[in-house]
């Protein structure tokens, strides 16, 4: 038995998310599917870091699976992306411990928010990156940036949907990456909530339109209440860039 | 009446080609259709700089279509990118002469092709660039881009399915702009005989590689005859980029 250890981009628009459900074209399902195949009609279970939402891309999402299968990491790689559709792309495959778990192991997560903004957007990136069009005061943001910084409970910055009871996380980095036309969220932490990078760049975006001032972040996360903060920031401009193991 | 002159960008990945056929979604029937319907129901003709295969792209393809509509350049362009489908952008509108014609009019045509280089493919541009694994002399292909320029007769670089009689034409620029793993081959002529770009980039890859000499190229253009040319590119790194006027 050997547990292999899978880095995977996917391109989240024509999934209904990475988790497996009884409707709708799933990241999970496609890989289990293709797995299934290779172990003979054997139902292969995998573990991921967590779970994308519906038009959420990955760049680095990391799954695990256990195999009786002798077949080297880079058969893998090359055996998987042959079989996936066009839409997920396995980057990386390493034989790991037993002990590893893509979830329980990993110390911290990075995720990258995508915007365009200028005079109009671009089509072939329409799934890609948020386009917004209004002015934005980029300072400003950056401070809005710092204010996230450090150990918070982030209760103001999750879905009411979240079931998690604990909601302290902390966040290493949070940046602002200015490249013309193009504004990139970089941001890494311990862990996420539900929805909590997107609710953090919608808000981080009142911040640039001078809706909210940069300090009211501060206040925002006190309160603990997901009214105080923006509207959660569409699906497309998000990807999991990475996933950390100690 | 009043002739409009309409510069359109699309994402050639979900149409048939630019031209309307009886089956088939196409950028052409689907700018039409808008058009009807903003014509209550009366049938509006429109005009191309030419026509594009399936899965190929446009930045700047330019239209024409008249008029008794008493809408400005702004409306035309505003109401357009309301009613038209996500992967058609209308970039520019403007009002123009009656004796503008979008093909007869137009002095020269400017393509790109866009090629993605580097160990993995990028999956979130698996439709908009032309990947391509092998190791390329990019000196090799400047060299063989320079054999292009000029007035030629293109024979040997257009598709055996071609009607046209006359296949002299003038290339005025062909440059390799490199970007890191990105390759963008910019090529500027007084017009492209059908799959010419393609098949010229394809002959370049080729030179890249190995395969044939720069300095072939100059025999395959001598020779009239599409058999000494390379295989034609994939269609979806092809973007018409630009037409121009006087």
């Amino acid at each position: 038995m050997a547990r292999m250890k899978v880095t995977v981009a996917y391109d989240g628009t024509d999934f209904a998310g990475y988790q497996i459900q009884p409707i709708g074209r799933t990241v999970q399902g496609s890989v289990q599917a293709v797995l299934k195949k290779i172990h003979k009609g054997e139902f292969v279970p995998t573990s991921a870091s967590g779970r994308t939402d519906a038009g959420v891309h990955a760049i680095g999402q990391v799954i695990h699976f256990d195999t009786d299968m002798d077949i080297p990491a880079s058969g893998w790689q090359r055996g998987l992306n042959a079989m996936l559709p066009k839409d997920i792309q396995v980057r990386d495959v390493e034989e790991v411990d037993e002990t590893f778990h893509s979830r329980f192991s990993s110390v911290s997560k990075e995720y990258h928010y995508k915007l365009l903004t200028g005079n109009q957007p671009d089509i072939f990136r329409r799934n890609h990156a948020f386009y917004f069009p209004y002015r934005l005061n980029r300072d400003d943001i950056k401070i809005g940036c710092e204010q996230f910084l450090g150990t918070h409970d982030f209760t103001s910055f999750s879905s009411v949907k979240t079931h998690v009871t604990d909601k302290v996380r902390t966040i290493y980095e949070l940046s602002l990456i200015e490249d013309g036309d193009d504004l990139t969220f970089k941001i890494k932490g311990s862990g996420f909530l539900y929805n909590m990078v997107r609710i953090i760049v919608g808000t981080l975006l009142d911040v640039g339109q001078g809706r909210k001032r940069p300090e009211d972040i501060k206040t925002i996360i006190e309160r603990k209440d997901r009214a105080f903060a923006s509207k959660t920031a569409p699906a497309h401009g998000l990807y999991l860039h990475q996933v950390n193991y100690e």
